[in-house]
């Protein structure tokens, strides 16, 4: 049969539904709202959960039928990320490691059929990961989805980094996810930029083209110097120097983005994959190029970056309708 | 002459004023206020700033006298602190590096001087220290003081660390400081534990002891990990293991301290000199002890900790009377 699919990415603060092709994972639609499972947690109280996930999921079905009609009939629906969460839908355990790249390991569960204006659609709660020290939930299906792809196949052992909020490395060896690491990069950047002495040496938004080379200076920095000591260095450039507040905000980014990847030179040389979109993606390409892991960088494009979670849904949606 | 002088720390959240004989340093009352410089710039205008300082400092002189009217009558006043940064009474240019622990190469400005209640007093603006890329107010003129103790003299060749919010590493070699530099630890823990995902795993007060195991593990695991990754440990650590928030409070502090100091056990084996005040002089302690420093840790207590401006300032004095 030519499936399609629904690919839900329900994140902490927004809420993205596709309407999909499961042979190449094409896209036939797509759906965002700020419904994220941060927003609705604070909406519902833990016995109006249930309904309160069921229509606000509803209802995005229906406003995606309206753009794809054919597509979202009687689809089912696999959802991914903070939904499974202890604030989500509903809490499922987590997907203990060594997880296969055909989605060997997976754990997911099937929720009552949900009834749309596009009919009924089986809905499948995909599980985060875990390994002794650390979680997540989302990146492990996107990472299905990058093995997929031509290009980007990890199998043969690869570091994959995917820059966010809470930037993510993910260890492929042997054709498994063996292990990973979270850095809480980007929130540093928000909340320094925002509530600390920073906030008065760094631009609040990025204007313009983004200063690579002060990127770059702080990324020098980032490698040499510990955090706390680089982080002053932002104020200190504005005080000693009279920086330029959009500079120093692309050399903070720089020394965060440094600090987290300096220890990557140390490593033994594996073949490191950059799954970002921008703006980060070119902050991160440029980081490693300055720590000097140019040579061994495969860079995803951003637009296949995008569609990582749909190719991977895709693969666990085989092992769902064949149930494992 | 039996000298006696008023001590003046101006900081960024409060005046601290001290009737003080200079011979021994010993301060015979204390006066401290919310007047910190922070506060003054954001109630006059520029053209409202001189008077304003003088305002502030004759009412604290006054309170002072009434507690010490005999050291108080005609004394003068030494501040330093961010008195002379560009928010404060009067910007001073930064001292250059090195300086004398002798108070060689100090910079400072004699103001008009001011009358109160107690009389006529000479107002000694002394300025902070810099660096290529580092800036310091106040901590400069403490380690005069620390010199000046017959237990904590760094004559020889050492490096004094003094934790707070912007902590200083201040390098003492051939009898001078020759370089520092300033980590931003302690405003670092009060922006993750108040304004980051992290506020949700650590208790926002310290009730009773701290958790001096819990510390230890943070201080391993910031000296191995980048920063941004042992940050989300303290979430993982709530969310995987459970760990009570105020063992969670013990760890992050741990973290940021540890990954502070770990770059010490890679230095020459200088002498290591811990000048804290309570509660951070327990923790800085702690994590030295588990980082293998405390064979080559002095640590001064924190009673002489509190005067080391006092001190300071009496060596400074005693240039100011001789004009240099």
């Amino acid at each position: 049969m030519s499936e399609s699919f629904l690919n839900c990415d329900w994140g902490t603060t927004r809420l993205r539904l596709r309407a999909v092709l499961a042979g190449d994972a094409e896209v036939a639609a797509e759906h965002r709202t700020l419904d994220g499972v941060a927003t609705l947690a604070q909406q519902y109280t833990p016995h109006e959960r249930e309904a309160r996930y069921r229509t606000v999921l509803s209802e995005a079905v229906d406003a995606l039928a309206e753009a794809a009609a054919e597509t979202v009939a009687d689809a089912p629906i696999l959802i991914s990320g903070m939904a499974s969460s202890s604030l989500g839908w509903q809490e499922l355990p987590y997907a203990r490691l060594p997880l296969g790249l055909d989605g060997e390991g997976f754990v997911w569960r099937e929720l009552a059929p949900l009834e749309t204006s596009a009919g009924r659609h089986r809905v499948v709660l995909i599980s985060g990961a875990r390994n002794d020290t650390d979680v997540m939930r989302g990146e492990e299906t996107e990472l299905l989805g990058l093995a997929s792809l031509p290009e980007g196949s990890p199998a043969a052992g690869a570091l994959v980094i995917k820059p966010g909020t809470h930037s993510k490395h993910l260890r492929v060896e042997a054709g498994r996810l063996s292990d990973f690491r979270t850095f809480m990069t980007g929130e540093l950047f928000d909340v320094l930029s925002r509530h600390s002495i920073l906030q008065h040496s760094v631009a609040q938004n990025a204007a313009g083209n983004n200063d690579l080379e002060a990127l770059r200076i702080g990324v020098r920095l980032g490698r040499e110097m510990p955090l706390a000591a680089g982080l002053f260095r932002v104020r200190t450039r504005q005080v000693l120097d009279d920086t330029d507040p959009a500079a120093n905000r692309a050399f903070l980014s720089g020394l965060l983005i440094g600090n987290e990847l300096a220890y990557l030179a140390r490593e033994p040389a594996m073949v490191l994959v950059l799954c970002a979109t921008e703006p980060a993606g070119a902050a991160y390409q440029t980081a490693l190029e300055e720590l000097g892991l140019a040579q061994r960088l495969v860079v995803i494009p951003p637009s296949d970056v995008e569609l990582l979670s749909a190719r991977g849904q895709a693969v666990l949606l085989r092992r769902v309708l064949s149930r494992r």
